[in-house]
């Protein structure tokens, strides 16, 4: 039986979803339908989306499972007269933080002040422009500004990581992609030894690395299975040398990865 | 009075981090030191963690707010030994879910079985490295395999905000720069016309154009506020004649802008 969920938000919706992807993976006999929405903010709009529950309730057989992070008390009513089973996050622990912290919530939608976006924007748009101009090994010269450098042969996950850690967290991620030049002489450039402490490097299981590259360049030997072998021996060589911090990327997410890297490395964050 | 918060996971703390941020956003009087700790997937580390959150206790002179999506439930023990108040998330909530859906939890790290992932993992690779691909109107012959194509003047937000859909819902992003020739014509390119239901534009506030783009080239006509004023005058007529939805970035995050543009186009997500 597939039971649809909701993950229900009045702003973006990622809270829900990852709250709710979370609580749900724990249920691992059962098959979930997962919808995220996003923007229920006036009572006209969860009207509608109580319509929409109550359509799954009978198309399912059974309540679909609300996980609600709408602050408005009106909207969260109104939603919970739907025939869904709704988990009300706000509710069950606004009041024991307010008991806690001994002070009012606002109840308003939730997110920081404008001056505090305004002030992570820019650092977030900075870092993620840095992270593309300082994109596979250009320029060089730069790594002085970088927080991190990230080093792995090429395809090993460098650049969504990069990317992920400037938009996540606001850090300046360069990336080196190790060649066959640097493999074959064993050594690292000057400009990379010159940053040892920035350096952390990636690395990835050969099969999932040559099924990365096969949709690439197919049938390449870039893409073959012992070339990907052999580089990664190689670059793994290499790390050791230099006693580079190392993660291997094949069984994780980039959000895995970036705060992996985060903890290992404690860097600080700038949003 | 600053009292510290602990985000707690033993995963990435994502999570735990935005459902602390959004639960704390709440009590705005109140001034918090937040701190995200991931990866607590050991007693030892645990352990560590409440010598920590005593530490807070005794400088701020007020327990420490824990926010803890940790699932193992020893681990959970040990912090709830801590002279923090803990919002322990998974056992609120497990206990209802388990209740209603008449299943155990499985109580393992909570994530994705790893097929899962690494389709997930393949999907975002490939969406980034389209947005990549087709950033500031490169390849202009690819807008075939666009799902999606944001328009505006330079600096309005558009590559982060590509990156974002790609790394977050696996969404294929291009983008094209508005030109001064585009708003000298009055019209779109050819190229652009012939997708003109992919289409998404983002405007933003002159001012605010005009201080990012002083980041960028400081005192130049570019970064001018004349210039700005101009350019998004012109080009919201622009957007406007071909009735091309728009969402102005001024006051949003980029999760945000990709949150709105994905409720306002109903794009089905890839991941």
């Amino acid at each position: 039986m597939s039971r649809t969920a909701f993950f229900v938000s009045d702003s973006t919706g990622l809270t829900a979803e990852r709250l709710g992807n979370s609580l749900l993976s724990q249920f691992k006999t059962l098959d979930f339908q997962k919808q995220t929405v996003a923007y229920i903010d006036t009572e006209a709009k969860a009207q509608r989306l109580v319509d929409r529950i109550n359509r799954a309730a009978e198309r399912d057989g059974a309540a679909p499972i609300i996980i609600d992070t709408v602050i408005d008390a009106e909207i969260r009513a109104i939603i919970k007269s739907s025939q869904g089973f709704t988990i009300d996050v706000f509710e069950e622990f606004l009041k024991s933080l307010q008991h806690e912290l001994g002070s009012d919530p606002s109840n308003q939608v939730g997110h920081a002040s404008i001056t505090t976006q305004d002030t992570q924007y820019s650092s977030r748009i900075a870092a993620v422009h840095y992270a593309l101009d300082a994109d596979d090994g250009a320029k060089l010269n730069n790594y002085e500004n970088a927080d991190l450098i990230l080093i792995g042969v090429s395809r090993s996950g460098k650049t969504p990581s990069c990317l992920y850690l400037g938009l996540q967290y606001g850090i300046y991620a360069a990336n080196y992609p190790i060649t066959e030049d640097d493999l074959d002489s064993g050594q690292l450039p000057q400009v990379l030894r010159k940053q040892r402490r920035k350096l952390f490097a990636l690395t990835i299981d050969p099969e999932r690395l040559s099924s990365i590259r096969q949709e690439r360049r197919a049938n390449s030997r870039y893409a073959s299975l012992i070339q990907c072998e052999d580089e990664l021996r190689q670059a793994e060589m290499l790390f050791d040398r230099y006693k580079i911090p190392v993660i291997n990327t094949t069984h994780f997410s980039v959000e895995e990865i970036a705060a992996k890297i985060l903890t290992e490395t404690q860097l600080e964050r700038r949003i």
